[in-house]
């Protein structure tokens, strides 16, 4: 461990993201102090105050949404006894080499060990057999916040993967296989109603092919988001679990018809710290982070230029003048102003500003200030723009409409200029290799499908990520790869 | 595992709360469902919805706080190496019986087993000595909401004492002791504005005795809720670390002498989950529950008596008029309204919404449709009112206001009654006996009052909890108990 060297963050970054998307990622995450990797426990990490703001916001825009569609919050316990782990043996099966087990307190060797959950369907579960009772108990609808542990072999990243994250976990049973599909679509609808309406990630969400399904998962169903460097990572996931996990543990209600069946349950999982990482990658540029104003942990800063008195004192006005501001966003947050009174010199608050992704920055001198003018700078655009004061409240509810707009239309641009479609295995290497998402026809996404997924994986290096649910056109090609009659439209990419 | 019988929670409560304290918590956090105690592993329970949408309320007011004050938010990984537990010795010493320990991974022993925290310091205080460089930086004010792990002994409540409970953790470092006390004060001032004012708890905030401080402490400070069984719990305590954790993790800044000294650390835990229980206890009465305003889980509920379709109409309405309410509280809530459609009698679901704790119920009835006129009822007075339909939105902002100062106003009543002025063992135990808190002038809350601490242990069953910070008076009488010359006013209370 050793001390950072001082004034790295007043610097800006040194990296490309186009250049070296990997390297820019890394040193964004150091310079903007969104979380510190020097924790003395492998693949664990601490979040810093920049990224945490964030993620608090992401987390109530989430349950803001989850709870008008009838999801009840649960704090469920983080520890879960083997015996459940058990009870799925698909599920223990896929999970066991990635979870750390609590095997003692205090001085005593526990009679049964603990795993540290690496996601609850087998603590929901048990309780679910317990509440549920009833037809009219269903749709049982329930989340909860939590963070969550996996034994990663993989190379950990922050945010992107590591051994403890924080995500949403809904669990839901349902009356009929129908009414569980119904769900599944909700799913996805809440998806794009927060990750690409509010946090501005452009995304496909794709039914995952029979060989790459959730560990004890009927069907599973993934958004991908696909990174500068063309390889995707998945985002919210949403399994029909159908009856396996509800006849492990006796998950059972009484119809209408008098007959006691088993539920259909569904689970949902949105991994907030993850999605805080396509944030960071989608919308940020070679001066830094970019924030949508509706999760921006600061909307306003503003930097005074010289110590004159009247400039701070200006300063102030402003920051109370913004205070009268008060539908900020949709979880009622309040708006946020800081004045930067540090010693940095005014180009280095700039650059600081510009590189932590605040929306607003306003330039405070005192030429401005004598012309009643106020100096702003919009980071969606990149411009500065000078505005009279008394517009000031205008024109800052005008950017934070506008600002989001921006960055979710730069992101859709950018994604939607990225898939190709493809009708050979050549072309989809030659997409491949310049960074796209390639689409073709294909012969099946169940098991008759994994030898021509496997030619894709050996030679293209990608893998098949699933097909559409509701396909945009009916496939009546032939497999790219087999030749065969495709029945799908299927979409390969790179992951990590 | 047993399934509830049907319909426990329209029925109400069974038990008076005066006549035996115990059943009736037992009793409400039952029957309002407020967590479940039949998760299968010892300790761990499941917190429910009634109770989550409170305490994710309790912390918002917390963090807001906080973040006013200037504190930053962090997420530090849930495992903490034993070697740096290890390094402040009477820390480990103190919570080495408590903690549980992560000692396997998948398949693998791990090289050095981690303690799931009980608490952070030692978590927080290595990142310290990375962060903190100069006099410039301090004071360093953090925290983190957590959920934290305590392998109890003693026999487990829900949400007063269970084996993983949830907390804001506040971890600050200063220049100078000075600057370390104020933060003490601050602290107890939050505690205030917080606990008091908005949640409405009466307590006193007590410095403890030498004898009773955190494990590696050099001063403890803490407040306590007195329970109608005449016991005590501890609500949020703030520590003065002094440079005692420092020195062990390295947490040093060159000073404004250009000299390298070691940081006053300061430490500061409210336990939202054991905050909760307290509210429970304290506004609770024999119908059930009562919540302030600020953190209510639902503001109205709505009763439609009879099934005509106009009622029904009606009520949606009502919904759709107090939607206009913007200002809910101070943690830019939306007002949230639930009409009642379940099968229940209008007798079921008005015990039941009362059980419940919801500030406003309307009973809406084709009568009090035609009449223009509503029916509320207020949880907090425990009185129906008729108003004017058109009255309805200054009614609710009304109430919004009252019904929280008229909770606060009863229990610091009921609290300052409960504090007996006593003389000797014979007075004390007499306090004591009648479920009061007994102060008395005491010769030193310094290690030569152990002895007498032991008397009134012995005799009273109740133990000294300490001396407030600036006392109410100056003591010049004898100690209660050797009646030597008393340099304290203590205050003395059964705990659990």
């Amino acid at each position: 461990m050793k001390k950072e060297k001082k004034g790295q963050s007043e610097k800006g970054l040194t990296v490309k993201k186009e250049e070296n998307f990997s390297e820019w990622y890394s040193e964004i995450v150091k310079i903007a102090e969104l979380a510190d990797l020097r924790y003395n426990v492998k693949g664990f990490i601490v979040f810093q105050p920049w990224s945490v703001l964030v993620m608090e916001k992401m987390y109530k825009h989430l349950e803001r949404v989850l709870q008008k569609k009838g999801h009840k919050p649960y704090w469920f316990p983080t520890v879960i006894p083997e015996k459940n782990l058990l009870k799925e043996s698909e599920h223990i099966e896929g999970f066991s080499p990635e979870v750390f087990w609590v095997t003692q307190a205090g001085d005593n060797e526990l009679e049964e060990k603990l795993a540290l959950r690496p996601t609850s369907e087998t603590a929901f579960y048990q309780m679910f057999s317990l509440w549920i009772r009833s037809y009219k108990d269903l749709p049982f609808k329930t989340y909860q916040r939590a963070n969550v542990f996996r034994y990663e072999t993989k190379a950990t990243r922050p945010f992107l993967r590591s051994r403890e994250f924080y995500w949403i976990e809904a669990h839901c049973a349902h009356r009929t296989l129908e009414d569980a599909e119904a769900q599944v679509r909700e799913d996805m609808e809440t998806t794009k109603e927060v990750l690409h309406d509010i946090f501005g990630l452009p995304f496909i969400f794709f039914e995952r092919p029979s060989w790459d399904k959730f560990h004890g998962a009927h069907r599973t169903f993934a958004a991908d988001v696909l990174n500068p460097d063309g390889r995707v990572v998945q985002q919210p996931s949403t399994h029909l679990l159908s009856k396996k996990f509800s006849e492990a543990f006796d998950v059972k209600f009484k119809d209408k018809d008098g007959k006691e069946k088993h539920a259909y349950i569904t689970c949902y999982g949105p991994a907030v710290s993850r999605i805080f990482a396509s944030i960071v990658i989608i919308h940020g540029d070679d001066k830094g982070l970019k924030f949508p104003w509706q999760i921006a942990p600061l909307h306003v800063a503003i930097v005074p230029i010289g110590n004159d008195e009247k400039v701070i004192k200006k300063a102030n006005e402003i920051k109370e003048k913004l205070s009268e501001i008060k539908e900020v966003d949709l979880i009622g947050s309040e708006l946020s102003v800081e004045i930067d009174v540090s010693e940095k010199t005014p180009g280095e608050k700039f650059n600081y500003w510009e590189m932590k992704g605040v929306p607003i920055r306003i330039d405070l001198g005192l030429k401005e200030i004598e012309e009643g003018r106020i100096t702003v700078f919009r980071r969606d655009i990149g411009k500065k723009e000078t505005i009279n004061e008394k517009d000031l409240i205008k024109y800052v509810n005008k950017v934070k409409t506008e600002s989001g707009n921006n960055l979710i239309k730069e992101a859709d641009k950018v994604f939607n200029k990225r898939i190709a479609d493809t009708k050979n295995i050549d072309e989809i290497k030659k997409a491949i290799n310049s960074g796209m998402i390639a689409r073709c026809d294909f012969c099946s996404v169940g098991n008759e499908g994994i030898s021509c997924a496997e030619v894709v994986e050996k030679q293209a290096g990608a893998k098949v990520r699933g097909k559409k649910l509701i396909p945009e056109k009916p496939s009546t090609g032939k497999c790219a790869i087999c030749g065969k009659a495709a029945k799908e439209v299927v979409y390969i990419a790179k992951d990590y």
